[in-house]
């Protein structure tokens, strides 16, 4: 018999640990850290501590707490695999999504229940997951092998869930400290047998339009026709902001749109019908909408929005009220496409909303969040680590899924650390955003073993 | 030293009875007849039989409570003036307003309270006063002389706070119990020193739309571009209401409006200038708004609207959630003038919510309530009988205001039971539908003095 190699004595160490792991795994689930909610500032800390102390464990050096403007960040490397061998950045979040409805959870949220050998708990599959993966594919390959394959970096987030309000000034400050050859995106997972990796995803403009009329509300008998309502004026821009194709038409909104390459247009046309069943389960709709011309794929990930997302104004309740009201607003959100700059899209929409101003009513319109809109690597050695690495450890060719939402960060690193990006989701379960959030433990495993085989793959690609 | 007229007698009588007239109003305004909220049904019923009991106490003859399909109303009559003589239906309602925000009240809303002359209570001005000082009219020229120099119908409504929804039905039903020769529509009283008569009202149709898409809400990132937002389509709908300069877009909306009277014309020119400081104060408002080439009060009195009174969809907290909501929707408020059919513009308004369908939303509208625009008599005797009444007790003209608001009961009356309206306000005070609602007790014994004159001249006048 010869020695295992490096890879092999890796995988060996972690399926030994297995149980172990997900032992340990529950503790850092028991950490509420809900990023968005002030209310639990100390346990999102308390998460990033807990982080640190782990890493320290298992020899990743320079562990530290790094502040931002907003949650914590946690940093640790590992630099000695020589100056021949790629640095990776791995990248994860430990924030997590709010809880409600609380009422709906089976287990409370963040006191971790196996069931039916699904790991139920806030958090994971999104996206501690991510994190604790990571850090025991570290474990396994340094206590495996005394070494790593190749430098890494890690950095993960405290705040993705908020949106990443702060994380660009973050990583502009610690460019040279976060400084790769390749940005690695461990955010969620597959929800079904076939591991998914993210192929793009759009960026993204919020904005906020309040207008307001008289001082208070008013009799609209007494004052319909005298006094401009702040409604229709609200109508009137939500009405103008598409054509009746759904065109947006927002001046300039689609000047900067470039088609996709070739390669993520495969994805789209292969995509297609899987798109497609999925949304009509999720929607209970027969019939989509959509600007014509273009297919479901491409309107849900190469095309740009502008989704109003609330409006708001006047008496909402049961039966009638005669009010003219003195406000009334809305919220929007626009999904941007290459090569869309959202500084760019955020100025067009506050031109466009000026153009509606009037002498009878008050318009006031912010823009709040803004991220790039992205394309991970998806061919190239880099990728191929992260394909072989899933169908060797899964058994299956992953899904390559161009994505309409939203991941900041991809395009943070794209734009600031000036590194490609590729997509490497490191679970298998779902409803990070709903109660019963879980991590099927059938593939706990394989996704170690992803990570693992993913470190030595681009060691060999190099 | 002659006899006191009998005009003279019954004025004697009630300013000897004034300071017991105003202890025994505090009785009605102890009861909480709020007629729109369920949860005082009883009360309601309790304030009707405490007036039919007052009626019978004073020598009003069928007094009793007449069922309808919402709030009792109550009527009583005296009708031995003879037949040459005119019988007048006198109208008032004592119901009243909600009394929310409860903590801005100085006092209890129920428990009458005087501070510096003034009488608070809930219902103080709108509209017990009406269903009161008619009482007290009759009683003093009763004792006083014996006799009343007019037949007299008593009909008070418990559900005009409500929209009088069944009031319509309940007069046609009674069409022969209430005939008579003029009506006389006793809501609120003057807030000034100057007593106002009410010229016109505008007729309404409310109405509600309902536009859903998908089964659930869903993410703006994932969806947006594929699913058609129903935000989108409340803002196409309500932008399409009016154009640009506001006129309103529902096809044949102006089809039946007709110019006012030369008379009613005369009021909108003299009272333009006073309405527009009162509507500068209210509203906080420098510029107005509305259809080009008519005058301020053309637009609020004369002219029908299409008001947006509440509107809905989507988030509506602090900051942003990309959601792309499942269903959305609106209210609205037409006020129709002379010779608009509240039937026909339901119908219209219909019929232009469906022109909107599409495959991609389903819509729902629906019409809730609805009443006829309509003027009163401004000029000619039975005018000039409330003109003279008014000036003789309170030092002045009154001021002929038209109203852009709706009482429903005045179309009703006009088209069922085909008698003219006349309006005799027999208040005066302030914040009926507010806090801290009052009748101004300076004014207690002209405003009695208003309803026995008015006896007197209707006499006099046929």
């Amino acid at each position: 018999m010869t020695d295992p190699t490096p890879l092999d004595a890796s995988v060996a160490y972690a399926h030994a640990h297995t149980d172990a792991f997900i032992e340990q795994y529950k503790q850092l689930l028991r950490i509420p850290s809900i990023g968005a909610d002030p209310a639990y500032r100390d346990d999102v800390r308390r998460a990033a501590e807990w982080i640190v102390k782990e890493m320290k464990r298992i020899g990743i050096e320079n562990a530290r707490v790094l502040e931002t403007a907003g949650q914590p960040a946690v940093y640790g490397d590992w630099l000695h695999a020589g100056e021949d061998a790629p640095t990776a950045l791995l990248y994860a979040h430990y924030d997590v999504q709010p809880v409600d409805p609380l009422d709906l959870w089976v287990a409370p949220p963040f006191e971790p229940d196996i069931r039916e050998g699904k790991l139920y708990a806030r958090g994971a599959i999104d996206d501690k997951s991510g994190v604790f993966i990571h850090l025991k594919a570290f474990q396994s390959v340094m206590a495996a092998t005394g070494s790593l394959p190749i430098n890494v970096k890690f950095i993960f987030e405290g705040e993705e869930e908020s949106g990443s309000p702060t994380m660009e000034p973050f990583i502009r400050e610690q460019r040279d400290l976060l400084a790769a050859d390749v940005a690695v995106i461990s955010d969620g997972g597959s929800s079904d047998e076939t591991p998914t990796m993210m192929a793009s995803v759009r960026g993204i403009v919020s904005g906020e339009v309040h207008i307001k009329g008289s001082i208070r509300d008013l009799h609209s008998g007494s004052f319909g026709g005298v006094v401009h309502n702040p409604i229709h004026k609200v109508g009137e821009i939500i009405a103008a902001l598409h054509d009746e194709d759904g065109r947006i038409q927002i001046p300039g909104f689609y000047n900067s749109v470039v088609p996709v390459s070739a390669a993520q247009q495969a994805l789209i046309e292969e995509g297609e019908a899987h798109a497609i069943e999925r949304a009509r389960e999720e929607t209970g709709l027969k019939t989509f909408w959509g600007v014509p011309g273009y297919s479901f794929l491409e309107r849900a990930t190469a095309q740009p929005t502008c989704d109003v997302n609330g409006v708001s104004g006047g008496y909402q309740g049961q039966g009638t009220k005669t009010v003219l009201p003195a406000e009334a607003g809305f919220k929007v959100s626009m999904r941007l496409v290459n090569n869309q700059d959202p500084r760019d899209i955020a100025e067009k929409f506050l031109t466009f909303i000026e153009s509606f101003a009037c002498e009878t009513l008050r318009i006031e319109a912010t823009v709040s969040s803004s991220s790039w809109p992205a394309e991970t690597v998806i061919s190239g050695p880099i990728a191929q680590a992260a394909i072989d690495a899933y169908t060797a450890t899964w058994g299956r060719e992953p899904r390559l899924e161009r994505a309409g939402g939203s991941v900041p960060i991809v395009g943070m690193f794209q734009h600031v650390l000036n590194v490609p990006v590729v997509s490497l989701g490191l679970g298998n379960g779902s409803n990070g955003h709903s109660p019963n959030e879980y991590f099927d433990l059938a593939y706990f495993k394989p996704v170690v073993d992803t990570a693992i085989h993913f470190l030595f793959n681009l060691a060999d690609s190099s």
